[in-house]
């Protein structure tokens, strides 16, 4: 009998397996700069606030904006579906948890309002913000339209996986070169984990890639569909086809990597492992100011056969601003999120994000796992 | 002082410690195929429903094959022990776990009861279902003609661990290629975890084989034996047996992974690991309709001296049918499996079954451990 | 800056991280020979009770003998310090656990009484037992003529680590080679976990080495010391120094693995890792005759100024002749001990236990967290 | 497409994770040699006690002496803040967990006082204690001459992070290499965890360094920054960074290992990465002399705007000397500390510290997986 050839799998890793190692050189934080440019457009800091409906509305994505990042107005959630879509929110809210699945299957069944897409965006921009508006890609060419004549400052599409050559029977498949030509704002597309899938995407012409499948807090996709990418590994994968197409083109596609991000030190290794920016969902649905009430739940929940994902309470802990910059009292990292990422840039030597793309990550035992002697004294 | 050759030990994977990563093309679920074939029977859904008796009885045996797939039913069970099978079920099902082991280990040690065996297999027939049966080896011979002559469709022989080459003084071993002259209709051998002893059965000439040792939730062959291999690696072993069997014979056996099935997510990657349909067990303990009445349990269990097992709460969740293709607003996994599998070869871009077992696997922390940080909020 | 050499851990193993894989042929569990041979003495089965007071005394040695196996009587125990053990035993039962190590502290510091060791090895012998007796390597040479004075069968040399080179200023070392010539009865030698020490152990002439250092459920050597190697490396490892040493000297010197053993599936993996015979003693603890009265404690833990172990309440489940032999109703492994080895070496296809040195083991996910998703289930 | 090629992360190990291997040679504890030098002075045992406000203060600094180690008292604490500093530790050990950061971060906000610093150490070398004192990098310049001057033994300069080339433009950089000429007393650096930093601090000519970045028990560095290296890997990678320096300068500089030590395995198990010495927190801040009151924390915790650890509720326990030398009734490894490194020591057959470097380590299942099938039994 011959010996088989197995077949051997790839080890990939998420955030409670990696740490950052500290530089041979360090800088002081206040001397790092921590900007993010899309296109023509430059962030003070590389933070995008998630398309998810208990995280972003009007106001947060105002706030976001001027607080130096942008936050992403899901057109398909129920800012678009309800005049006044706090009273959904806050029904969703109330839910107990074993009826909330079924009543978003039900509120998201509701229609897309046009003339919503255009207020909500019109109202972002009234008040002096960017406005990032998402569709899924069935959805794209009607409401990309409809939102650049309203104002949108940047175009999302994003779906669970999304590639650049998609099957369908049923519809003709959206070509993003040819909505690139389309569309005049920038164009980000997502999500992807993997080498090629973002090299293709990037080959389309669009101007950012959303990097990540699975792991995020309100998102059950690896149990239901068993599909998703450690968020780590995904990144790394997806810097390196950036580097790759900057190479091959000479133009540089910038990744924001989503997904699971529930801490400072979170942000600080996803940018290490390559990302350009951070999108973040359940910490901003803490804030004083979410639509979510201190709920949180992803954009795939409510899917009408098959929802990956639930109704997370995460409660509301303190204003946006305080959880971006501090100061705060709160030691598990999850406040003052700029502040630990120019700590950790300082500890790294980086003085920019891209330099910070070369510091070490090595793979460590997941803190959990360490911290367990003492965790009953901490919670005491 | 010579340095030794110390023994290298072979890393195995489970479904807990493995995701699938999305495909560089993705197609419309809907356009999916997901059929199976046995010799020139095919089933438009790679399930089957264990040969457990809290599973499978004559009639979800009938509604498997409506809804696409197959049940096998136990002819070592009580449905061949017993006129009355239900009362020993619900006799099993009420009795305290500290009793329930005892219990099992005097109902198995009934007889079995010939004209039963023939009954059970008419009545399934007459309901217009496929007929699959299984024994153990030593019994075979017997049950496999009688099953023949009422009509069965498959023949399934099934032990923890079937070999080719079984060594025994007691009684003449089974021989698996005279039985296939004897036997016209497919015959299904299990369960088998390795290269080598897949590929010596494959040899003999039956129609597929069942795949998994020790990973079933009613199982504790591993705590017991010690014997067991993860079923992920099981079932790249024994793909890479049939491929490679395949090439020497050109005939292609189907390898059906049996053991641990628990969500859409593990049926996927058991899929993607390279079966061709997947055997589920407590999933389908929880149909409304099983016999066990929300209670689980393996055919190891009520072993006289040595019982491998244990008797498994699952409780009763939904129809078979809803299990099967939702809709559901259950967000676990465990409801819309053959939503959840087109969805992951949807984002895989296979098209067949075939083609999933092109998609990628990689190593990855398990859900359990990446979601830990909200679990607490998610069970609030 | 040249790049340092960084320094390479090697990876070791413990039970719940492997698992064995079935082999190519199986064989009927009735035709499999379990038989284990010091020098020449053979027994029927492979399995020695530990040298611990709450494991063994007089009458479980002479039961051990007629199952079968052979138990170590430890001569520096409370056996041999009180002339009514038992009453010292029932103390320890009783006593509160953040009590109990102080009092062994004071029980062990009583004097050992010379009468006694050759009482208790006549009481034995007088029975019909095989009797074996262990000693610390500092009171060996006075301790070991006594007990060949007595009868004894075989003597054991047992501390936490022993090698074949001992510095000490205050007593000449133990030369093993001189006691050798010295006693008669057969010598066996440990602990000891690597293939270094194992081989030169082997090279003074004694005729048997206990393998293993840490893992036993009573023990806390790793914690206190941060010394252990975890039980299945230890048993390769120390397998190889017998091989090695077999080919260089033509002796077969005969490896009992010792230490964390819990259930009939980690002594069917000692036995594949390469032991010729497995110690236990947290499952006999549990015997229905054992003088520890369902409690648990190691010779390390009284130590007067370090400590290192607990006293374990396992509980009293069952006759040891059922322990060993069943038939059970228990599924957990912890029972038919001899049964599960017989049925692992079946599927194995192993006729003796040196057939079941070949069968192949896998590195596989901890039991523990393959079985969680059920783990409430099966507690209902 | 061409294959990309995908960024390696390097696997690093804690404590939890590792396990001290046997030697081959074995000798009696008592002969073994646990002397630690730092240029001129001698230590007897290698052990020193940490720079924070719950461990050290002036008596436990002199006790430690006396006992043969040494204590770093830190003038950034509230020893050189607050003329009674005992009235403010009561306050923080009596503050409610909710509130104590928050605390913590006004007490930590009062002003040093330079008379206090003279005091301090004055009143240590009075009582005959050897003085060492801490200070960070902003501070070092103005704190050292004040130490120097009132007879410091020892000076350490400490922050998370230190590395030989800061790069700020606020102030100008401490270089070491110049405080080095200006202070004639043993100067110890850190924390670094690469061999890159550790050999280019020793370059400046310091006399010692500090390892550590992260696992301490009262430390969030991980979970706010993302930064840190499991303390095994550091401590050997930083020995391997002293064993070059050595080479190529002749000049043998010790390192420290500092951080998450709670167990005596755990310091035998740093001892054998490398080191040449322990720091010590939390288990210290259990001795009945110590200023916390049972309570520990770092000193990163009272950070104004992004406070990096937690006030650890660790209790008393017991006398220093007894938690250095025992005798104890304790089995977890907590106490007699000392006595288990030479025990250790003993197994592996090291006489000195330099020996156990060369004892080997392996990778192994941590304890806490191991012993779970017991934990229960071992509560009870």
């Amino acid at each position: 009998m011959t010996k088989p050839r197995f077949r051997e799998l790839r080890r990939s890793y998420g955030f409670d397996e990696v740490a950052i190692v500290p530089g041979d050189v360090t800088i002081n934080p206040e001397q790092t700069n921590t900007e993010f440019e899309i296109e023509k457009l430059t962030f003070s800091i590389p933070i995008v606030a998630a398309a998810m409906d208990g995280v972003t509305d009007v106001n947060t994505a105002v706030l976001m904006s001027k607080l130096g990042g942008f936050s992403v107005l899901h057109l398909e959630g129920v800012q678009t579906r309800y005049d006044n879509p706090q009273e959904i929110l806050d029904e969703i809210a109330k839910a107990p948890t074993a009826e909330v699945t079924a009543l978003m299957q039900k509120v998201y069944s509701a229609p897309i309002k046009d003339n919503l897409v255009g207020e909500r965006i019109q109202a972002i921009k009234k008040a002096g913000g960017i406005c990032a508006v998402s569709a899924m890609p069935a959805n794209t060419k009607k409401l990309a339209s409809l939102s650049v004549e309203a104002g949108a400052d940047i175009f999302v599409i994003q779906a669970t996986v999304t590639t650049a050559r998609h099957v369908s029977r049923s519809y003709r498949g959206l070509i993003f070169s040819e909505l690139r030509e389309a569309v005049e704002i920038p164009i980000i597309v997502g999500n992807c984990v993997s080498y090629g899938a973002c090299l293709e995407i990037m080959r389309t012409g669009i101007s950012g890639v959303l990097v990540g499948v699975g792991p995020g807090a309100a998102c059950t996709t690896r149990e239901v569909l068993g599909v998703g990418v450690p968020q780590v590994t995904a990144t790394m994968d997806c810097a390196a086809a950036r580097d790759a197409y900057l190479k091959e083109s000479g133009r540089y596609v910038p990744i924001i990597t989503d997904g699971g991000f529930r801490r400072g030190g979170d942000i600080c290794k996803g940018i290490v492992a390559g990302a350009d920016a951070v999108m973040i969902g359940s910490v901003f649905a803490q804030a004083k100011e979410s639509p979510g009430r201190g709920n949180h739940w992803g954009m795939a929940n409510p899917h009408a056969a098959l929802p990956r994902g639930t109704r997370v309470k995460v409660g509301t802990t303190a204003p946006l601003k305080q959880i971006l910059f501090g100061p705060t009292s709160v030691t598990d990292g999850s406040q003052n999120l700029v502040g630990a990422l120019k700590t950790a840039m300082g500890v790294c030597g980086a003085a920019t994000i891209k330099d910070m793309h070369k510091a070490e990550l090595v793979v460590a035992p997941s803190i959990t796992t360490e911290g367990k002697f003492w965790q009953i004294a901490r919670s005491t």
